[in-house]
């Protein structure tokens, strides 16, 4: 069977899929989406294809794969970004789950109340800087090498830099206090296939702004 | 080095500790608990070995384990309990992730107000009804087989188990629509290292009462 392209399937914006857009295009794959605009192009779906009713989808490889986590495991395994054992694959799973919990933060934080979004902001800085980047700091000062694990690219590099830079356009001197993660930033966003990624034309999607959000609540909310 | 028991710090509850105990009694792993009753418990474990400062954590075969999924994918990998290949892995990585979405609004439950806690069952009974259960008793049809994933036991299996067995103490008929999940469950519990796991004495921890929610509260909120 010929590799056919991967397909996603989500709302036009970052959301939860932009970690897997992330990760297919750290890896080379070219990411066509297929963006759902409105609650009927959900509903149009077959049930069965979104097993747990939900999005992000994505076809690949002849399967419907859907659950954020299981679907960069996937891509992650397939283009060996997961470790070269077990013992580095468990560390880059740990790496990864705790920047996904910071990411879930600003993932969700254009749907929280205008109000209550500058304190979410304080709160973000917090936790990225007392609780998250001291860790990979600590890592990456301790073994001086450019990766996070076993001395090149993971799926824990890659969440890791996605967070990052999301961070930093809500606060840019988020990494002011850390010297090995912002070398770190500035390595891997200088990998060749990454570095395409983050150029204007890529399949990177713009910050959340008020279409975004409008359109997410009348998929998910109608 | 002689395999050692693993060491898990956690209060002595179930909370998000319980699949990890779930997943070692499964694999016939004998399973210690040193219980942290109070903050101070917490603060004495240098915050070098709670990467996150957080808990659960698992020390085993050298390493100090955090976040629940890293945990139990490091012993569903062990102990053979993630599938024969990737596209087997793949599934039960999904089906996991749609567990764990449902576990999660169980081990949540007990935190929220009592006016809010009854309102909450009936959610997750619908959520369990009408978006989970329909799943895995179309997989149990489809192939007629015991497992959810290539005829042998996996971690997808003993999640399930788990948070099947969670909902009924709270909706004892939860499963009446549902005949191969009521067959799935009477197996899955009959399997010897599981079935010692549900009789009296095991180290499965009792349902969440007010102790334990104290108990978390001074931990984690002093």
């Amino acid at each position: 069977m010929m590799a056919t392209k991967p397909k996603l399937h989500y709302p036009n914006g970052r959301g939860r899929m932009e970690s897997v857009r992330w990760v297919l295009a750290a890896a080379g794959v070219e990411v066509p989406s297929l963006p759902i605009a409105v609650s009927a192009q959900i509903s149009s779906i077959p049930g069965n294809h979104l097993l747990f009713q939900q999005v992000p989808m994505v076809e690949i490889d002849g399967m419907k794969l859907v659950q954020t986590r299981s679907i960069l495991h996937y891509i992650a395994d397939k283009h060996h970004l997961f470790g070269k054992d077990l013992k580095e694959r468990t560390l880059i799973d740990m790496y990864v789950e705790g920047t996904l919990d910071l990411l879930e933060l600003i993932i969700m934080h254009p749907f929280l109340k205008p109000d209550d979004q500058q304190k979410e902001v304080v709160n973000m800085a917090q936790k990225a800087i007392i609780r998250y980047f001291p860790v990979f700091e600590k890592v990456l000062r301790g073994h001086g090498q450019r990766f996070l694990v076993g001395n090149q690219l993971s799926l824990a590099d890659i969440i890791l830099l996605q967070t990052i830079l999301a961070l930093e356009e809500k606060i840019p001197n988020i990494l002011s206090a850390f010297p090995h993660l912002q070398e770190f930033t500035v390595k891997i966003s200088n990998i060749p296939t990454i570095k395409k990624f983050l150029e204007p034309g890529s399949k990177k999607k713009p910050p959340p702004d008020d279409i975004y959000v409008r359109t997410v609540y009348n998929i998910f909310m109608p």
